[in-house]
């Protein structure tokens, strides 16, 4: 077991954790080099169990997500957007900030790629860097007046007809008013996040992260005027299912709920956030630049 | 049992078979009524066998769907455009032309209001009328090399992924030729009389059911430039599942096959064909306003 | 000319101007009847004076809209949304309140029908209300380092190319960063307000009028990934010219001013608002079924 | 003046003509590589005449593009799709075919790169290539009941408010049935091969340039369900200007009318084609994939 460098310079954050994508090629390499470094800034460094557990890595201690909280001062992310979207939904509350760290695709949330971490990491470390919170959705699933499943989504939450039925209808409310009937293959709930993830495929519109709002996508919807609808953060939104077989809530795409007719989803902004971490120099707008493909110099006529 | 009035006049069809949608409330009367006018002008009546199994009609011969080619000279539908779907894909390559007539909400193929059809039918009957042929979908599905299953669609053949899944990847080629790897929901490979259902849902554009061409919709495809595509009436398009849990394949949503990744849809443009009869000054535009609400009058500035 | 009633109730607002879109067929007629209305619930009653001068109203006092702050109470409106904007533009940041009326089509400020006025007025000026605070943009056109022209936008500041042209090519700049490059018809940067006008016809998404958002919808864009962006309020979007001939930058289509290669315009949340006023069982969902065509029944299947 | 290699080989076409998009930069030098490369392959050498104009070309005769038919035998293109669409209206129906050469990005109609040229053009001009016919739009503007002007157009013909009013109301009929009254920027008519031009960035679908069809998309139509529509190949459409101030309407966005209110311009499908040449192995689908960033491979999940 390694222990931190001594003559290590003034830290943001002491006790780093790392989690990986371990079904990723050649992910343990990459583990070990990012924990040596980690170590090299005198962190202390823990590898999440499940992440330690897969790939059978034994030189660190390891700690369980839960544990995190009071325990861990920053998590790494080495992945894509997905690995982060599964322990961001885990640690959200807790007080932890994330780093993401993508081996090759830029990711929305994993935007440093893994050459620059050695020069990126020491400084994120030692305090230079931009926070950047994050909301998530809190989701109440009702069945005869009673909860029978509650969830947190950092993307979104979505309610889909499964693929032997045409349709599904619900009947949305927001804040206690009926908002209409929607016939369609399903809705997208969204947080801003989310709003570059499933509901962007599906029409949706771009929200910036800090946008205060909750974003609503009708997926293939019968009304052609049923648009997306972006809603102040303080709005309570209710689906009810009217008809449709087989109809599904996700979260996050992680975990689900089968439904029944006359189930309802409660969804508001949730009180517990997510802080994510970028250099200083970070600019959401570089990201969409490049993972959209928008143009970035003058067209020569 | 009734029989044709003698003293009919001239008429283009003598053997008409009545279709209804049993489920629908005041059906029975209606197909009554239905069947006492086509019988005043002198034609024999027969009722669709599973229409009148279902209602309990016993005063007209019955027959089914797979007899009328050769002992039947037109089908006259009352509902709506579910109705003459299910119809309609059994007559296909028969030679037998339908009528829809729906009892309240316009068709887009049942578009005799059930009011008018006093008015209507006697002059179709007669022979003023205006025929419109549609084309069908033929699709094959090939596991292992193999067929495993063979369907014709009027509206559409769809590719669709489950509730459980996040996407679907599907390979694509057209005539050979390799378009693209797709990830999304699914694909809507759709007639141009499928235009105005599923396919305008998944933001596909109208084709005039006389365009020789076949659409193919993604449905909410990640890559935003993935857009709908009209091939010529010729070509041969097949989507291989590459990836996805639970996908399937469904033929105008009235059957379905669960796929495999590997598998293969193989579609092309049916050499059956189906007739509608329409009214003399029938005019597809007109139903297309009235559906769609487009703006009939000059905006008073 | 008439007086107020003595014997008046209780009111929240004293002095009332009227506006009316004198255009209109017989909005005479509806404006006198509105007076006396007025008049008989113990207010003063002032008309608008381009309004009492198009209609050639001599009964009662006349006010010009920049004499309103602190002269009068509250604005009721007689016409569509159009009016309503010409005149909320003007009185923004004076803290008069508006109520708009229509006399046919509902409008999404303009929601009370003239039918209920008699039901509906009396009840807003004896404090029956829901007051809905507007946002507005402030947008300052720069052309080599000088402000050239400013002006206020309740809905959008559009930039556009003219007919003649087949692109205008835009820079766009948030908050320091570099957006991209957009070569498109233009761009719409709208109000929460202004995203059911224009920018719903060019594909952006219905923001609720509370939303703390500003709405970038590009308009016919060359790049099929450049989306509709929600903004947060405090972002200010800088747009440069980079290419174009004939651009032109519209307020609210009211008001514009061309631009040459090279001018900027600088769009941000501007610190005044207006306010409107509804009747107490307002809904903004109720208004935008209506006018959307929204399904407001469940479907029977 | 140089003259064509004696030993020469078999040849489907004897007499070129080089056309350049004569702004570019370097156009020169290369024009002269083509000149080498098609004079060595025993081929008889013309400039057209603007582009000898413009560059001051003076090693080979010129010709211009009027006097083409009969005398020409292969059109070879150096620019883009811009350059190949101002050439290509001006060769309709002379039965001259056109070969199209970028110069650095890909264009749909240009398909063949600059650095390929020696490979693939003899094989072109020795009678291995694809023959891909391309279908143009008739449009007559009517005024008063009298023809005005009259365009070809091979991408679009495009009616567009201007920059300074807010829309344009246009009344659509199509065969002498009424479609709707348009509230909107415009209207795009297009052919197959305009589908992948303006009409995409207006929302308009896919057309395989084969499709026997017109194309119609509404630009940013006040009405959410006025969608893009694909009319048979034998369709007239006639739209008529019902309201709007300076609307225009224009050609490929080469030529272009002003418009009053009552004008009329009915566009259908021209009798005169014109013929691309591709290589061999061309595939449609490659090019769009390149151009669209479609997803060539599997995802790795």
């Amino acid at each position: 077991m390694l222990s931190p460098s001594p003559n290590s310079s003034k830290k943001a954050f002491s006790r780093v954790a790392l989690v990986g994508k371990f079904q990723a090629d050649g992910i343990e390499e990459h583990l070990k080099d990012l924990a040596k470094l980690v170590l090299g800034l005198g962190c202390e460094v823990f590898i999440e169990s499940g992440t330690a557990a897969h790939l059978g890595l034994k030189d660190y201690p390891t700690k369980r997500p839960q544990d995190f909280s009071g325990s861990i001062d920053l998590v790494v992310v080495l992945g894509g957007d997905g690995t982060m979207l599964g322990i961001a939904r885990q640690l959200a509350g807790s007080n932890v900030p994330l780093v993401g760290i993508n081996m090759g695709r830029l990711g929305y949330m994993t935007d440093i790629p893994f050459q620059s971490v050695q020069d990126i990491l020491p400084k994120i470390i030692a305090g230079e860097y931009e926070s950047d919170t994050r909301t998530l959705l809190d989701a109440v699933v009702i069945r005869n007046g009673k909860e029978i499943n509650r969830a947190l989504a950092l993307n979104d939450v979505v309610v889909n007809r499964s693929a032997i039925s045409g349709m599904v209808e619900l009947a949305l409310q927001v804040n206690g008013s009926f908002m209409y009937n929607q016939r369609s293959d399903g809705l997208i709930v969204s947080t801003p996040t989310g709003s570059t993830a499933y509901a962007l495929s599906a029409g949706g519109p771009i929200l910036h992260p800090h946008v205060p709002g909750i974003l609503l996508v009708p997926i293939a919807p019968h009304a052609l005027s049923n648009r997306p609808i972006v809603l102040p953060q303080d709005s309570v939104t209710v689906i009810e299912v009217v008809n449709g077989l087989e109809v599904i809530v996700n979260f996050d795409m992680q975990s689900q709920t089968s439904l029944q007719s006359g189930d309802k989803i409660e969804v508001r902004q949730s009180d517990k956030t997510i802080a994510l971490l970028h250099p200083s120099n970070h600019s959401d707008y570089k990201t969409l630049r490049e993972k959209l493909h928008w143009n970035e110099y003058p067209s020569t006529f």
